[in-house]
């Protein structure tokens, strides 16, 4: 498939419900991000040689593979964690006028100024 | 890494359950989509020049490649947003009894009729 | 978009959360998968000829392309679902701390050893 978009959706994953909202605030604020969203999860991984299972909340960032750079930056820099999971899944298709919308929410930010 | 199946994860995203229940039941019953699933989510964006954080309903739903744009355009269609955030990811690999199960499902719909 | 990394984000759903503790739990002994976050979903989908809507419970889960085939192998056999739904998202760009701890999670597994 080729893909039609440069959007990307990128994943990142806190502690807590205001962790969250601080980050999404942060990335829509300085537009790079066009829209976040939030949701509530349970994460099992290796931690020291231990298998862990703790609530975390999870971020679905919507962002254009240019500006995914920039933003992978801001959240490093915010993030609780010291070695955060941050990834991008590239999309694929998107609705024009939804790609467009997110499009020019990020042109205005400092990157273009 | 190159793809073996032609599937895609489409999301979008409403305001609130039976919305989401209204547009899962249409896709699947017009053979659009083979599966949904929603899911309770908090999104933060810009609108009107603030940025304002509230609950939606995110709906993912599993169809092909073939099938996305006749889907985009019953999602819009059924939607209740102006401008639906609505975007296909890639699905790279797959269970080849899953991706085949969701192949014959869609292969009835009237678009192979 | 050029892919610069080989990670993939893999889904499956099942019932409950036990069941999806014992799956998260068991990809991580195995170093098949390096974190699975779950989370809880409705899902809707035809079912011998109706459209039926549950509660579920959805796991991704972070692994490599290289042992995407023996995560899924693992999958299909501690399974509840006789057709489980297991596909992969291909990761197109990750933040470089944290694809290396994957990668480092994943290299001492029975396939490396």
């Amino acid at each position: 498939m080729s893909r039609t978009t440069d959007l990307v959706a990128v994943f990142t994953t806190v502690s807590t419900r205001q962790q969250a909202d601080l980050l999404a605030r942060a990335t829509v604020e300085q537009r790079l991000a066009a829209c976040v969203q939030i949701e509530a999860i349970h994460s099992t991984y290796r931690w020291q040689g231990e298998i862990v299972n703790e609530p975390e909340v999870r971020l679905m960032l919507k962002t254009t593979q240019a500006n995914y750079a920039a933003l992978e930056v801001l959240l490093r820099q915010r993030h609780p964690y010291e070695v955060p999971a941050i990834f991008a899944l590239p999309i694929a298709e998107a609705s024009a006028p939804y790609a467009g919308w997110v499009t020019a929410v990020l042109a205005q930010n400092a990157g273009h100024s």
